[in-house]
């Protein structure tokens, strides 16, 4: 028996938000469109759900495809779906935020789709609500980081405590108060310090830390038993 | 110029888990299955995102159908698209979080569609995957509870300080330290001292309290611009 058969079908596409950070700056990876309609126009990665597979199925699929990035760390953002947000036919997008080491991955710039990362606040102009869909992004990942230390999967494996403050600084768009922030960061435990030292940034060189993966994967993973930390004390930065 | 047109087409539903507290109970609104497939079973309240409107437009008119309710604090939760997650036909679902004060709304219970509330924890078995619809839907709950006040969206427009702490317990299944809870919730300027007391619930009474709607305002509205709030001391509950 067939249901839903009088129901309207709808195009079901996914586009990934790709968060990259390299040396003070957050970036985006951006790609010219391969297809009509908008060819050549800048875009976030994205294309269509196919029949067998899932929406988060279908992003992992667009990222392989156009960076060769497997095993990254990606959640869905939000659904755009306004009836005329592409004036070529109904679509509905589904949005996906991947966070990447961009140093690292600078080779991955796929020639083919003409990847290219951009500074978050100096980007093109985006075909459709790409731009908001950005924002979107930006914003969830901000929540997101201010109750998980997930930006850590932005830096590379070994990092210093001035990377992690220019970091959050970047995503969060503030000047931090580094002697609170490096106490708060080193009484987490999240993080395991080495012998050795970057003195590449700085004379007197700061030390190389590492990530406590046990302690990272549990917090990362563990159901969130949070008290409410909107009170007074905790909103004025 | 028709493009996409090789592309599959895909049914789009919305599903609302509608929270509600009573009493002391976080509570969720679920009805008996009005259509085939499935009919009578219970299931969240859902229905096919139209031609003409939006995802959220379809979540708003999917509650007003079934609650008669408008206006309610609603946001997105996740998209749910397994391919066989349905084995009726290829369904992908948006679904949305709503909060309401479930006292006040009763009466909303719709004899048609034979809407019932049922405690958080104890509800009969759903179809499809509504259960993992639930729990993802409380777990964003959670996380966006911890950094905005949305709670008071489940309160009447009066309420004491031991009721937003069992608000608290039931979301987050703590027991909280209500002297240290209290002077928090107070020193955040959010909530109004009223003359009157609740003499209902203790013979020594409880004030009522209103919300500040313009902190509330405020606060739920503003970009979020926070310090990471992960490190041991917060997480420790």
């Amino acid at each position: 028996m067939e249901y839903y058969k009088d129901e309207v079908k709808t195009y079901l596409a996914v586009d990934c938000i790709i968060f990259g950070f390299y040396g003070e700056a957050l970036q985006i990876l951006l790609i010219k469109r391969g297809f009509e309609p908008e060819i050549n126009n800048w875009s976030l990665m994205g294309g269509f759900v196919q029949p067998g597979e899932s929406p988060d199925e279908a992003a992992s699929r667009v990222l392989l495809k156009l960076t060769g990035l497997e095993n990254v760390y990606m959640e869905q953002s939000a659904a755009f779906g306004k009836p005329h947000r592409e004036k070529h036919g109904r679509v509905v997008s589904l949005t996906y935020f991947a966070l990447i080491d961009s140093k690292e991955y600078q080779h991955i710039l796929s020639n083919e789709y003409q990847a290219n990362w951009f500074p978050i606040d100096n980007f093109p102009k985006l075909i459709f609500d790409h731009e908001e869909m950005i924002s979107t992004a930006k914003r969830l990942l901000r929540s997101k980081a201010a109750l998980y230390p997930i930006l850590f999967e932005l830096l590379p494996e070994k990092f210093t405590l001035p990377q992690i403050s220019s970091l959050y600084e970047a995503v969060y768009e503030i000047v931090i108060d580094k002697r609170n922030f490096n106490r708060k960061l080193l009484s987490s435990n999240l993080l395991i310090k080495q012998n050795e030292k970057d003195k590449a940034s700085s004379k007197k060189g700061a030390y190389y830390y590492v990530l406590n993966k046990d302690i990272y994967k549990d917090k990362i993973m563990s159901f969130l038993r949070y008290l409410p930390s909107w009170s007074a004390q905790d909103m004025g930065i």
